[in-house]
């Protein structure tokens, strides 16, 4: 049997040195757009389309498209819907095709694209995606979105539990991020809003009360919907729990 | 009073994003190089000069310098040191100039150049280096040297104990690549050697034994050499403890 492999990238700016060809990469903005991504797709959101800039998101604005924008935290002026996975949840937008661009998940998808294939994890998902992965691939990168290219903590604890769940189930790491993350998880797994507080995200965006989107991102597994970046955009899978 | 900060880099792959000219950097590369270089100058190396690659080493091998070449965890043919620190510490070496070339740690004190100090750390030298920098500045990059540009355990564990020390000195840190390494440095501080027996490190380099070199490296504040790298060369800064 081929040992399973998973390993953890901390930021985008570091896939260059990775090659993703063999790799299922599970892309991590926990706060908020990959948690938006699945809290919206749980709630009946057919399609969403990832784009990089505002302007791209503009243009599909004015072509009638539902679009959602993200940037320092805040829905950008001219849009509806920002990154928040409650804004996700409503009801009025099943069935629909969503725009979404954000400071930095959308980007870290994007930048994703030589991998064998893109999945979109939070912990939201987070025991669905660990599910698939095991289902489907044998080598997984799971790659936070962090924040301007640098390590963020949040990001690194999903990725922490997501790789304990896959060791759980037999898989091997020779990766110090892995590890670190794991290690950073186990600190943080009993009260992740307290590990959070001194967290560089908290004090960024304190003046946006997003506490209720924020409680929200941090539970786990409501959703058990894969939603899989390709062809420019993501689309759902269901899976099967392993156990 | 000036609000003091300290952040940590995880790798000199993450330089371009930084601007270093006002901030000292300390570059740590605890298995082995900058252990090395601490252990040598504090046993009375009078002199260190950093080399990108084995060629150069070779140029100054050729020019009757003693030389210093390790790759991957071993001494480069033709060269009678490497980067073990207890190699360094020969009374042989007192008051000679070694050039050193190294796979990782030598590159990351070479990739710092734009900082306004670089200083060289490890366990060996932790106080005198954060009594240092507590001394003479207000900003401060710990720059773990990683592996192939890759995040390492060992070096973050260095970064979170100075990290530690320099907030109990009254420093601030909006980083959270700081809060990871000294939360890492928490769990990891009472058994380094247990909490290393999985890392990267260790495996890769089982083969070699370098047991007796890793443990010398593990050891606090054997040292009060400060190793400054300036003007293309290491030389050395004694200082007064702070506390």
């Amino acid at each position: 049997m081929t040992e399973k492999r998973v390993e953890v990238c901390f930021s985008p700016y570091h896939i260059p040195l990775y090659e993703l060809a063999k790799k299922a990469v599970v892309v991590i903005d926990v706060y908020r757009a990959t948690s938006a991504i699945v809290a919206g797709m749980g709630a009946g959101i057919e399609k969403i389309i990832p784009v990089s800039t505002v302007e791209e998101a503009r243009a599909y604005l004015e072509k009638g498209y539902k679009v959602a924008a993200e940037r320092k935290g805040a829905v950008v002026e001219g849009f509806d819907l920002g990154n928040s996975p409650i804004g996700f949840s409503d009801p009025a937008l099943r069935g629909s095709t969503v725009v979404l661009t954000t400071s930095n998940g959308t980007k870290a998808l994007i930048k994703a694209k030589s991998a064998k294939e893109i999945v979109v994890g939070s912990f939201l998902n987070q025991r669905a995606v660990v599910d698939y992965v095991n289902q489907n691939h044998d080598s997984v990168m799971l790659l936070a979105a962090g924040w301007r290219d640098r390590f963020n903590l949040e990001d690194t604890l999903v990725c922490g539990a997501m790789a304990q769940d896959l060791l759980s189930l037999g898989w091997t790491t020779d990766c110090d991020s892995c590890l670190g993350a794991m290690h950073l998880y186990d600190t943080a797994k009993n009260d992740i809003k307290g590990f959070m507080k001194n967290a560089s995200h908290t004090n960024r965006l304190a003046h946006l009360n997003l506490d209720e989107d924020i409680a929200y991102c941090n539970q786990k597994d409501v959703f058990d919907v894969v939603p899989i970046y390709k062809n420019n955009e993501i689309v759902v899978e269901h899976v099967a729990k392993t156990t």
